[in-house]
């Protein structure tokens, strides 16, 4: 099978996989209160790329982990950042209308109850992990709540919010990014390798180069495709951050300087997993399909 | 010592320890970003009663923990605690100004600002059972999970909601109440009674029923005291259940009923402790304190 064609099927299977895990995982929609319940399904199993599940499945067949072992751990990261996107999406934050091609959480179920939804699925996470069936819970725990709060994602966010209509240099921005959305990209990497054979301090250090890497580049292609691309194509507003007078790459560096830095993200990614070679194919076809993404 | 005073120096004491323990959990007030830390500060540290801290602490006597293996649960519940409030205030829920005689977070930090602390404050809680030296991380998540989720105290917060200006017969109100404050309560006693000796599961049982009566006493006195205080004894907007048309046990049932109500209560939490002897002294005082509490 053509490479391309044979990661598609893969994370086409593992995004599917993921789906039914967090099916399985949301309390059942009949069961009371439903608004609440209903919105986070809305939130959870409204599509969406999947790259935190497929960076979590990827980083487990590096540690040779099965599929079922990882499972718990693909979830939570897509719980938290769920949650992150409704709570992003409000009035007070945001104020987004539109996501994937569809009204946004509050805009179809109402501001208190996308509110409670992001609660409750960054609850869920937790019992998700907990939930699960091997390895070290207290460590995952400790990771995924780190890479969720103040000094990681919910930092993140201030930081940009605090900085819209201002300046912010290359360095700056990158910091922004490295807690929004890098912290999260991290913990799914690493939340993955946690779920097989042990891994050592260095892999770890080398896995956290590559999360480092593909996370910029998702956002640096985010910018490049937020000036390119059109809302039907993202399934979101366009043109969003110039709008909102947000720093972003393109603003900063400009397009062709934006698409050069995405060249050397790329290639610190595949650098990062040099060591580990034929195990390590997932994680780089993603750092690819990141780099290289249209929409 | 008389043994109200007793109870007023060891309730005094572990809210101190408390407090020092979510002080070192927080991240430094010079650490960026500064108004994100801050605000979480504002909304963990501004006092309150630190009910949960201290059913923790008195759950973990019962079972011979020492208090320094109680500080992480204890520290969990108060961050779980502060932040739903910090949410529950916001203008799309509550919209209330005044907690505890100060500005509510919002109000002293901006919308974004409080949402993100309440965020971040949830996901302090997991990373404090995390770092716990001691005890079943799983299990411990696991409750502490549940409890805060749609099934447990966001679930409630949502079916409040939803009952603004409505019907609510006595049955639905304590179901909400079972959730909205009855689910952390729970898991406040449960997670003290977690860090010593392991408990039966017939114990276990007792607490649960313990803490389902004076966490609906707590609920009946809150109603009662929403009816006669004012907000100076309060430290927040009085009579703002009846403004909001919510249905309260003072509606349902008169003033003379919930007084009665809270009396059951009272006695069927210290009937659910009478196997445990004299080990269960902290858990019935603080039986007593919430139902004879007047602000």
């Amino acid at each position: 099978m053509n490479p391309d064609l044979a990661f598609a099927v893969w994370s086409g299977e593992r995004a599917q996989r993921v789906a039914g895990v967090l099916d399985a995982l949301l309390p059942p929609v009949d069961l009371a209160p439903r608004a609440l319940h209903e919105a986070m399904r809305y939130a959870l199993l409204g599509g969406g790329k999947r790259v935190r599940a497929l960076l979590a499945y990827a980083a487990g067949e590096l540690v040779q982990a099965d599929p079922a072992d990882v499972d718990a751990s693909a979830a939570a990261v897509e719980c938290i950042h769920a949650y992150s996107l409704v709570h992003d999406d409000l009035p007070c934050m945001d104020d987004d209308v539109l996501r994937r091609g569809k009204p946004t959480c509050h805009v179809a179920f109402g501001e208190a109850t996308a509110l409670l939804a992001g609660d409750a699925l960054q609850s869920l996470a937790f019992e998700a992990i907990a939930g699960r069936a091997r390895g070290e819970v207290r460590e995952q725990v400790a990771l995924l709540a780190i890479a969720t709060g103040s000094r990681g994602m919910a930092g993140g966010q201030a930081i940009d919010l605090a900085h819209v209509g201002a300046t912010l240099d290359q360095a700056g921005l990158e910091h922004m990014h490295r807690l929004k959305t890098g912290a999260l990209i991290r913990a799914a990497v690493r939340l993955g390798a946690s779920c097989g054979r042990p891994a050592a301090a260095d892999e770890n250090a080398a896995l956290d180069r590559y999360a480092a890497a593909v996370g910029l580049a998702f956002q640096v292609v985010d910018d490049v495709l937020d000036v390119e691309g059109t809302a039907q194509s993202l399934g979101k507003t366009a043109g969003k951050d110039a709008q909102q007078n947000k720093p972003t790459y393109v603003s900063l560096l400009g397009l062709a300087d934006s698409r050069a830095r995405i060249a050397t993200l790329r290639a610190e990614a595949h650098a990062a997993l040099a060591r580990f070679g034929a195990p390590a194919r997932r994680l780089n076809e993603i750092a690819d399909w990141i780099a290289l993404r249209t929409h």
